[in-house]
């Protein structure tokens, strides 16, 4: 039972880290008078950083549903599934886990990335930089890319705790074939 | 030993299309006459096309590497290693594809993000989009990110055979405790 319960900790904490991730970026907004216009500067006007919201709202929806799932398995099973549909279940999970994880991952290097354009700008294509104008608004930003890429590092070791959850019922010497225990 | 193949396989395929990839990306060079000027473009202009050249040669050494130790144990050994030095090398071989697998991935969604960036242009920063001057240029960026992309999910399967490799070393009741078979 102990590693339902590491599980549902690591779970818990992405949860909670996506959710703080996805309210930083999504309320994040500043408004400035540049020359003789007032500019309001919001996550939308960066598509990576509206990518981002959405990912971390759905990554945190994610966690929270295997959450739910694993304190049901501690509360009402405790451990004594069949090992038949537990093995079905082993992979769905994992499956699961996996595409998350990289999408996640994915939504947020675009997001440092983009965001990095916006603090540097570039020369050779006569991209201003916008941060020294909106600072503020950049450190909110830097703060939920932090969060998302915690949250990541979380994810990446649950998906390393669903990996061994599934690939343990398998028998050390065939390929595929499952143990008997 | 059907496992040590398919590894070998998915490995020798992973550093082909990561080679081609780094390549497409390296070599991809546009000279055009713009209002007075003749501009010479590059990988170099787009710092996530730099990095990708870099994490795409890396990536390949690597596969490169691990495909050797593959062909090394499928003709010297025929599987037959003591189980405690293969467990140190079954962790040894998950952790750095795991973590090769999340850098390449992060460095692809990061140039697919700033060639979007090109692509499209971004009218609230007076960004001005560029490719519409370099077609040749982008399209065989394109190329090479697409690459990139069907190389990682090929390390991507390369990961799950070395996590089942791993965990199912381990015994299917007790958290990391090894079998005895």
């Amino acid at each position: 039972m102990d590693i339902l319960k590491t599980e549902a900790l690591l779970r818990l904490c992405a949860t909670l880290v996506f959710v703080l991730a996805a309210c930083l970026d999504r309320f994040d907004t500043q408004t400035k008078f540049i020359i003789f216009l007032e500019r309001k500067i919001t996550f939308k006007d960066l598509k990576a950083l509206q990518a981002l919201v959405y990912a971390a709202f759905g990554a945190a929806g994610y966690n929270l549903l295997q959450l739910s799932r694993c304190i049901f398995f501690i509360s009402c099973f405790h451990g004594n599934l069949s090992k038949r549909s537990y093995r079905y279940l082993a992979w769905v999970c994992y499956l699961l886990d996996q595409v998350v994880v990289y999408l996640t991952f994915a939504t947020n290097s675009a997001a440092i990335e983009q965001s990095m354009l916006v603090v540097t700008g570039m020369k050779e294509f006569q991209w201003t930089k916008w941060c020294n104008k909106y600072t503020r608004f950049c450190f909110q930003i830097g703060g939920a890319i932090f969060c998302c890429y915690v949250a990541c590092c979380l994810m990446a070791f649950t998906t390393f705790v669903s990996a061994f959850n599934l690939f343990r019922l398998y028998s050390p010497n065939k390929f595929l074939r499952v143990k008997n225990t």
